[in-house]
């Protein structure tokens, strides 16, 4: 992340905590939260399990319960559902059944980073009023979104909580997580790091969009736009509808793959940080992309009226590419073939080396170091 | 639930619904929600596995994965916090520990209704902004509360999400949930309704006070108290530091249960709808209470304050009972000696009968039907 000098909202490098996140107030309470859990760990021998600590670091957490282990995971939204309110605001669609496939990509896409299949997704809806259920066309199209994704990626939807909380979430707004269960299944798909090595290919698979990450510079963004969120990113297409492009779900893909016996080595969904995810496995590995996949015309858009150079764009958005994922080289070509069967364009794009923790991305002549990320 | 009839707020029955919750708005969705969720049940079987069709109406959703069912939850804390911010702006106290411990019993103490023993807790804190994070000593009991309540319940704590999600969230509130992954081992242990009989004993567990169900109407009843919520319950015991009890964490009792052989035929979670919850099971039997547990004294004081008959005061709050555990009726007494021995007391309050559906409270001469209960 970049400076924290203040700024005139119309001109001049926007950057994410300009856009109103902070990440130093967040940090110590991770910090102190992530020990207090891990130090919980003792009680699955009770149970006669173990939990899996390489999870700890990883997007889920994962426990041996025998014939396999289990997954879990937690995650919110965050707040595209303001983009989405602006956007029913101005033009009268609703955009809650893409809001619902996103807030179920956020856990999915997660959980499956460690080798996990979802099985089963729990819906978390607090809303700021019971008001909030009474406009049915909404209600439903969040229903309805939330129905698809589940089939889109086989699981089944448990149920979840619907709860009014006036004076915590504010009026007329809707606070989205899901909560996702999956199983490592047969235990070698397992995938939290230790399978990583030198020579692995650097698979990415394309984004729809903004996704859900980097929403706050997106919304501030419209500041500087001469029509707001009617603004447009091309030919009839505005900025509201093209951030409101609902996350890719990478389910199927990793699913696929499994079933054409491929074991991932490693794998990274591309949220907040960017590309500076890529960086998330702890072990010492130079990461050189070779292939940089074509910007979503959403995020060159934004770059370009945040005034963002590219290393300070790469480190925030997605760019093109949502999700990576770490294969034996001589599999790359097979991953990208098997991810455009499932509809989702993919890009043999880079290679793993042994050496100093670093990113380079050569196209753009971009480098990240290990401070440049520091999730554990 | 009573009477809709505009009130004045200084006099008079003070109903739930009056209180500001409104289920007329929210019903519609939950229904259509339910009937999308039922329908995914069939991608279990892309996996080999299925759902335990009769936990969609329970508490917790349960899937057979062959060895042992797998359940799971995600449940929100609700407006508990809101007493707790207004309690620490009156005392300079912090309670965020004993909030912790709300939030994980909402989520385990649903998920062990279904025979589950909880294995991993996952935190979701979504703050109105960064700065709620800034405040060390709240985040900190928060942490240590939400440890201390999974040390309690013997669960590892995996991870979890604390957005900032300003805009959505108010500022300086909280919003937090629990999600759930438990598992019911042996299969035996799997409690969904089918084993409930005529002659079962209804053990009941006492409450600690409100629990985290009824805070609406606990909030709204400050208005007609002289010193709001520093108005005495009993001497030397404020109304806000009774209503901030901790909920009590049942999962203790249910896995003594199971160590001395007992499987209980069902149990209720006692929450929102209070005593109405033990009409939960969907078969058609009279439940015969015969003796009714001592009233936790701000449940007391808020019956009288709210000027509520028994009737409503059963109808909305837990009135000194947190959870029902049924069970063979030669069993009841240790049920009561093993939740005594852990900290917990309890009644042989009751039997099941056959017959028309139907709660009847006899020492209160009260009776609730079907009616009264519509959860599915």
């Amino acid at each position: 992340m970049s400076t924290h000098a203040p700024h005139d909202p119309s001109s001049g490098t926007l950057s994410y905590e300009q856009a109103g996140v902070n990440y130093d107030l967040i940090d110590p309470l991770k910090i102190s939260a992530q020990r207090a859990a891990a130090a919980t760990a003792v009680h699955m021998s009770a149970h006669g399990f173990t939990e899996v600590k390489a999870s700890r670091g990883e997007s889920a957490y994962v426990v041996d319960v025998g014939p396999f282990y289990i997954a879990s995971i937690v995650e919110c939204l965050g707040t595209k559902t303001l983009v989405a309110d602006e956007m029913a605001t101005l033009t009268g669609k609703s955009y809650y059944d893409g809001i619902a496939q996103d807030t179920i990509a956020m856990a999915v896409n997660d959980l499956i980073t460690v080798g996990a299949t979802p099985l089963v997704v729990q819906a978390y809806w607090a809303a700021g009023g019971s008001d909030w259920f009474g406009d049915a066309q909404r209600a439903q199209a969040l229903v309805a979104g939330w129905k698809k994704a589940c089939d889109v990626c086989q699981v089944a939807w448990g149920g979840g909580e619907t709860p009014a909380l006036a004076g915590i979430v504010e009026g007329g707004r809707i606070d989205l997580a899901a909560s996702c269960t999956g199983l490592i299944n047969p235990k070698e798909r397992l995938s939290v790091g230790d399978k990583l090595g030198a020579g692995d290919a650097i698979v990415l698979l394309a984004s729809s969009g903004i996704h859900a990450n980097g929403l706050s510079l997106a919304r501030k963004l419209t500041e500087r736009l001469p029509q707001g969120y009617l603004t447009e990113v091309q030919p009839g297409l505005t900025y509201g509808d093209a951030l409101l492009a609902p996350t890719t779900l990478y389910s199927p893909v990793t699913e696929a793959l499994y079933k054409a016996g491929i074991t991932p080595h490693y794998c990274a969904n591309i949220t907040g940080h960017g590309w500076r995810k890529l960086l998330r496995h702890p072990g010492q590995f130079i990461y050189r992309i070779h292939t940089v996949p074509p910007v979503t015309p959403v995020l060159k858009f934004m770059q370009q009226h945040a005034q963002q150079d590219d290393r300070e764009a790469y480190s925030t958005l997605n760019m093109g590419a949502g999700f990576a994922i770490f294969v034996k080289a001589d599999q790359a070509a097979k991953v990208v073939e098997i991810a455009k069967a499932c509809g989702i364009d993919a890009w043999d794009a880079g290679r793993v080396e042994a050496g100093e923790k670093q990113l380079l991305i050569e196209p753009l002549d971009i480098r990240f170091g290990d401070d440049d990320l520091q999730l554990r």
